[in-house]
């Protein structure tokens, strides 16, 4: 499978059929779990209330930066010219993102669906308790942000890639129907579509320190000061008062949030191995390796030092896990000249061959939304003599993993984060409760 | 090769000869080529004047982080106990670097040699001029601190490792002389040892909106937001006065600084793909992808998406770069897997090929600290339908980098960062001027 093939494969996003060490058989198995997880509907879905939730549009963002320094449109101009961007090119995507919206809602009036148009910013859990299903209108990311406050497995969430040029839109419709909506909803009436239901990840807190408030880091707009704060003002009042040290140890918290993608644990600017973790608060710049235990399916505890670890769902499995656990072809190239150099064999070294054997490596990294299980990896792994390394990534049902860390955050699909330092133990795992019923249309 | 060997050979300091895509012949080559870097002395090298520049322990900065909250040494000892931390292991470790320190300079007086011991925070260019040589007491990182504020390539530099069960002591002498000092001074002053230029790299700055003022992560204690203000003063001053934006290009600027170990490039919190670049104020915690522009030797600019980029020296190849080029006995195994499958040939798959394959790849990561050249590394490139790789990592003599970032930083040996945004342009050689003299003992 070329390249390009498998760049579509992501982009289509649909479900692949994980091949992690697996036979042709156990590929099959997996095949039938998967669909267990899908559903064709008995009758045709037609909601009366729908959410369209809007991104922000770069071109808004730099308006409103540059309104604080005075700027005229045409002093916007000029800066953005000056720095090699493109301040037409801004606008071309905004407006291209504006009409697909607009087309959306058209779309959604003239079949006498009631419509709420909500920005980014004004998307709540009244907005979710209201709509009978909920439209994404931008990427992935706006994906995430909806996700993010629909807790319950029944409400129907359909994303529409507004902007195909810039964005990938793994969790988004195919990109045809984003100028073609009508079809798209055509096929929901008509029952023409399947039910996927994303499995999810939920989060167990405790531990010495904790602090289960979450920041969520879109709305707050926090300084990393304000940020810390937020994190510590329970922890800090309990250290002041006389023999409140026995206070803080804290029984397991479900924390309210249900990741998408995947949760990463790390330093918060993770990770460098050659500077020691206590000069966090002069480092917000420095990289400084993740220290933590982890324990998979119960298993015994590990030490580990890394620059972070990623825990992803099926659906996450396509995006930063993948790139974390990607190979270039340069790097697979190598090892197979090296085996070919210590075992004598004539391996192939072509670039086809290369680029097959990369593709298929690559593949392999990525399983279906609907799949139950976990995927953890290892960020940069850091073996020595202290640390050890049984596997780089794996599946899993359950991941533990206590912190060593000194200013460490849990981040949610890069959404909300939870302080992580040491002593703090989460425990990961999946629901069938969690899961997020989401459309496959086909292409 | 064993993997033990592996990390002995990290360990050790040793040169690495070069093989990567290098044929013996080109190793021979190399290996000529790092002889001219490094030097037997003409006589013995006795220095009157010598600074010990000593780390802090992680003792002594507990100790004041939790003097600010007001505990004793009781409760410090029982809120350690609480995390399970250990409060007799950090006192131990304290009292073992003390104690080393201790030894060399007592070492150093019995030699009639006149000593100042300077603590890390004490550490400026009036003591650089003072020593005619400086010896680091602590780990890698000390080392890292104690080059930066040498700028001439005649002061002698020497690394004692003085905790060689935690650190790695990569930089330092060999672990023997950490607790027989005395021998390694004998060697010095009878001319039994090499002098080993250590080859640093430069970078110039130049572009729309840059900053060539320095913020030093260890001593100036920043808040995130302190460190966006002290680079932002004069790019704010500039975009607020009326026909200011025409001042703003700058010429090309050599920075203050020479990297010993790597120059880092990326957004703050690299790096993700998810997040759109214009939510970087709120994203300070968020990984984001960085977004640049790379031209390598002079060559074609090529845009790129990745974690972020790394441009090492043969010192630096055993550090971060390591890590980020390194590959786990998992993805090798995996990769030969595949290589099997699909060319039908019995490539063996037992633990001792895979270990030996993975050792070799590994190994022909790490270049020798005199060698000329510098190796850029992307880290976890991102490749789409907008964004090219042609390689991941590589040889050159300069590499060009023009960001595309919101909220970046260049990362000097992850001690020094310099704002890095929209519109500069840094450009990353390496002079002979710029080499740090340091001591090479046998074992």
């Amino acid at each position: 499978m070329s390249r390009g093939s498998a760049v579509n494969l992501l982009c289509l996003g649909n479900r692949a059929v994980s091949v992690l060490y697996g036979s042709p058989l156990r590929s099959l198995l997996h095949i039938s779990a998967h669909n267990a997880g899908s559903l064709k509907p008995r009758s045709g879905f037609r909601p009366e209330k729908v959410a369209v939730v809007t991104k922000t549009t770069r071109y808004e963002f730099e308006q409103q930066r540059y309104r604080f320094a005075g700027l005229s449109e045409d002093d916007l101009k000029q800066l953005l010219a000056m720095k090699g961007s493109s301040y037409s090119g801004l606008l071309e995507r905004h407006n291209i993102h504006t009409n697909n919206v607009e087309h959306i809602v058209k779309s959604l009036r003239s079949k006498g669906i009631n419509v709420r148009v909500v920005k980014r910013g004004e998307y709540d859990a009244e907005v979710v308790r209201w709509a009978d299903a909920i439209i994404s209108a931008g990427g992935d990311g706006t994906m995430l942000l909806v996700a993010s406050k629909v807790l319950s497995k029944d409400k129907p969430i359909v994303g529409v890639n507004t902007d195909p040029e810039r964005s990938e839109g793994h969790l988004c419709l195919p990109v045809r129907y984003t100028r073609a909506f009508p079809e798209a909803l055509d096929k929901l009436f008509r029952g023409e579509f399947r039910w996927l239901w994303r499995q999810r990840i939920r989060v167990h807190l405790e531990g010495t320190g904790i602090n289960p408030a979450p920041v969520d880091l879109h709305e707050q707009q926090l300084s990393l000061e304000q940020h810390n704060q937020a994190h510590r003002n329970t922890a800090a009042d309990n250290q002041r008062r006389p023999g409140a040290l026995h206070e803080t140890v804290s029984k397991p918290c479900l924390l309210p949030v249900r990741s998408l993608n995947e949760i990463f644990i790390g330093e918060s600017l993770s990770s460098r191995e050659k500077f020691k973790p206590f000069k966090h608060h002069v480092n917000h710049l420095l990289h400084r390796a993740s220290y933590y235990e982890i324990s998979v399916d119960d298993g015994p505890w590990e030490k580990q030092k890394s620059s972070g670890l990623s825990i992803c769902t099926g659906t996450g499995s396509k995006a930063w896990s993948y790139n974390i656990n990607k190979l270039a072809e340069q790097a697979v190239e190598e090892v197979l000249k090296i085996g070919k150099f210590l075992s004598g064999l004539d391996i192939p070294l072509n670039r086809e061959f290369i680029e097959r054997v990369t593709d298929r490596y690559n593949e392999a990294l990525v399983f279906a939304p609907d799949d139950r299980r976990l995927l953890y990896s290892i960020r940069e792994p850091i073996v020595n003599r202290v640390f050890s390394n049984s596997r780089q990534r794996g599946f899993a049902s359950k991941v533990c993993v206590r912190s060593r860390c000194w200013d460490a955050c849990m981040v949610v699909d890069g959404g909300t984060s939870f302080e992580f330092n040491d002593g703090a133990i989460a425990t990961i795992s999946m629901s069938g409760d969690d899961q997020l019923r989401t459309v496959v249309l086909q292409n």
